[in-house]
């Protein structure tokens, strides 16, 4: 288990007759308001429902891993839906080819399973990935427009990893919290986090920053890439950045990057996957 | 000079009093209605002659290097433009940054210098460079969407390279025209011919085809990339492939690839680049 007070809420027991099923998709976030249900009816979510609506016959309401603030990717968001047993004849690994035939193309189902009562989709996450990428601005291409963060330069990869290395760990992460963060304390464990250089398909270079979590706060990973990237832009040190995360105090982050270059690639629902972490720190 | 019967156009002079400029451009075709002025307005054309019309405060029409079909994007096409001698106190090498500032971000203009009148777009093209770029339908992510072309899946990718081998060299391209082509005689020269792996920015696996002609024939890469994948998923040999072409009948070739994985990559207006096709010939 996280070292961290973060709780985790109990879960709410499948109700008799019904089973689960487990949805791993990625969308194009800069074609949706966010992964919540809109009152306009643009949420990823409201548009699964329609969908599986369709194809049961009957209403159906996903519960994704987490939310997705509107402009924010997925490459491996997990949800879960409930539904009568027996109440189509499409087994559960089929539902993934039914659902992309009707979806837009924007939003694609990698895989769907049966799931038991003992899973859920939010409730049970032990990690979370994201990847941000980010490209120098006069190396953008059309085709990056919405989907990467784009900054005067790219800085010394090996300034913006030596940050990064100083998240890693336990901490109060208050420095990189939005005043709109509701969540009590912001003590938060990172198992993983790092920068990498890549290149896209055309071979043009980019930076990803890898982050994995037990949990974030509201806009933590995107006020963490915002300040690593302004403060490696201005040459600020290593100790530089640690000074921001120590003092605890949100007026120090220097900015928060934009959704675009943000992607929820992963989630993990495995127990031991991080339990090195437990046992090193 | 190539040695094909493709003739090349006789120059318009540069009028009196004017001066020639040099753009450089990437653009993503999905947005537009193809490079050609439109009656609606939206060829990527119009809005240039837009823009500049506004930085100069006279009517500009750009030459392109030659036109692109809808959805199929640029990396690198080339266009100029004629305009008053004094006409702007903007530097020719400055309307690169003062055209993105007006444009939309489906346009990007990577480079702006002076010409000089012998210098046409597109009648002093020397070489055209595309790339094709495709994926497994199965493998693929919203973000492919219009973008890269999808199949079945990816065939040994030694096999597709053994067909575009065959391509290599000057031949009557008939079987890979169009029936709308009217270019006359179907004789081209192919400089560059291959299939190479490669990967995305999310490290998903792709292939793509990179061909450089002196010229090609309406819808020809298109055929040539249909013809080869799907040859190529029936498991078809490097000699049932050769057979194709040779026959110069264009009811042999199988299908015409989509719009969406072609991009127009580099516009070549160097003599010498491909002299050595010539003296190997």
């Amino acid at each position: 288990m996280a070292r961290t007070d973060w709780k985790r809420p109990a879960l709410t027991p499948l109700a008799e007759g019904m089973k689960r099923v487990r949805l791993t998709l990625s969308y194009d976030g800069s074609l949706f308001n966010g992964w919540q249900s809109q009152d306009n009816g643009v949420g990823v979510q409201d548009v699964l429902n329609e969908k599986l609506g369709e194809i049961y016959g009957l209403p159906v309401r996903v519960q994704g891993s987490g939310r997705t603030d509107a402009g924010v990717h997925a490459l491996g968001q997990v949800a879960h839906y409930d539904v009568p047993i027996g109440s189509s004849r499409i087994g559960d690994e089929r539902v993934a080819l039914a659902l992309n035939a009707r979806l837009p193309h924007s939003i694609r189902i990698l895989e769907s399973a049966s799931a038991d009562a003992s899973f859920h989709a939010r409730f049970t996450t032990m990690a979370r990935e994201y990847k941000y990428f980010v490209k120098a601005q006069d190396e953008a291409l059309p085709f990056d427009e919405g989907h990467v963060g784009l900054y005067r330069r790219l800085p010394e990869i090996a300034l913006l990893d030596g940050y990064a290395r100083q998240l890693f760990g336990t901490h109060d992460f208050t420095s990189f919290a939005s005043a709109r963060d509701q969540s009590g304390s912001a003590v938060r464990d990172i198992y993983v986090s790092r920068w990498d250089e890549g290149r896209d398909m055309f071979s043009r270079r980019l930076y990803v920053y890898t982050v994995v979590g037990n949990a974030f706060l509201y806009h933590q990973v995107r006020s963490m890439v915002g300040t690593m990237m302004c403060l490696a832009l201005k040459g600020g040190s290593v100790e530089d950045f640690k000074a921001i995360l120590d003092s605890k105090d949100r007026s120090r982050a220097l900015t928060t990057a934009g959704a675009a270059g943000l992607y929820l690639s992963r989630i993990s629902y495995d127990e031991t996957e991080y339990q090195w972490f437990e046992e090193m720190m």
